[in-house]
């Protein structure tokens, strides 16, 4: 799964979401997202995913079924993808080569999805609990590329691993552009999803408009 | 605060959310919510609570300025509150009274709001953390009341205990109306809040539409 982040909506904006299933083969399909501005159509945010089918029983891939395809094919629309696929490798994290390791993260109650699955978007709450506290303050997500490897239960204990590159560790906050390299592994071993995130600084007149912010619920 | 559910809307529903402020006092206000099922105009969903200003620098309660009560105070609505008051007092669970006790629990960066507080709704997220697992299964909350006692930071690590009355705690799956009663401390013991849920069966054909779901992504 690849987000890029054009530009974050603030209070008060109205936002439009399309979404489309297209480029179906023999395994999975691709879901994109274009999300924009609802008055102006400045587009927002775009994102492009692959789903693929499992076999419920042997928890492995699986074909799409001919009865499915016929079932949802004609709902599938023949368009190019809205992002240039990221084809550079993400690397695999271990303990040597990541900057930041945050362990003993398990799943909430709602964090499950009905399939009793930890749901995807979850996984990026995750990775950030890795990402050094001076990136989240300083920077903001501008992409995502997301790796899904394995599944994920309720009862699994996570590690989020992180390592960040193209920037000075101890002196972030003063940093341009920011990459990050990520993994999410069982506590076991396992991994569960290879992440990328690129960060840029935020605009500079954020935080003085979060200290206006007058009164506090308790 | 609250919350009294009278029935969960489902995949498909349109809701519309009526909210206002009323019944100001000298330190505080009123906000209750009305959620509705648009085409019926069935309530859903019912909520009142209670909101405080605090003084930002001593971190204690204060009164509402007069320049605030004039700026917002042609806002407020003059009605009755759509919950009446459960005045039964909640408990102070400790180790001894608390049936479930989950430890380690600390804020996510997305759990935080913009006073780097933890958001309130958050901590219902973590009261179901030690509700047992069984109740999480088998019930739906049909009541939930909330009485926040302190402030709960970035770096706080929080301990989650709850007692189940009225049922069988061996056998929580065959009981009807549930009733638990609830603690989050700082693990060195402040009270961050109290409350007392109340559960009652899952509609019965619930987890068989669950196991229709065919695909899953990964």
């Amino acid at each position: 799964m690849q987000v890029v982040v054009d530009r974050y909506p603030t209070w008060g904006d109205v936002v439009q979401v399309d979404t489309w299933v297209s480029g179906s083969w023999k395994n999975g399909m691709r879901r994109d997202w274009l999300l924009r501005g609802c008055k102006t159509g400045e587009i927002l945010t775009r994102a492009s995913s692959v789903w693929v089918m499992m076999n419920k029983l042997t928890r492995r891939l699986s074909k799409i079924p001919e009865e499915v395809r016929e079932e949802i094919g004609s709902y599938f629309v023949d368009s190019a993808p809205i992002l240039e696929e990221d084809n550079r490798k993400l690397p695999k994290l271990d303990d040597n080569t990541a900057d930041y390791i945050r362990s003993g993260l398990s799943p909430r109650w709602s964090d499950l999805d009905v399939n009793q699955h930890v749901n995807n978007v979850k996984y990026i709450g995750w990775i950030l609990e890795s990402a050094p506290q001076a990136i989240l303050e300083s920077h903001e997500l501008s992409s995502l590329t997301l790796e899904y490897r394995r599944e994920c239960g309720r009862d699994s204990v996570l590690q989020s691993l992180t390592a960040v590159s193209g920037a000075d560790v101890d002196n972030l906050a003063h940093s341009g552009q920011v990459e990050c390299k990520h993994l999410l592994r069982l506590e076991e071993g396992a991994e569960i999803v290879r992440g990328r995130t690129e960060w840029r600084p935020k605009p500079a007149n954020n935080f003085d408009t979060v200290n206006q912010v007058p009164a506090v619920s308790t």
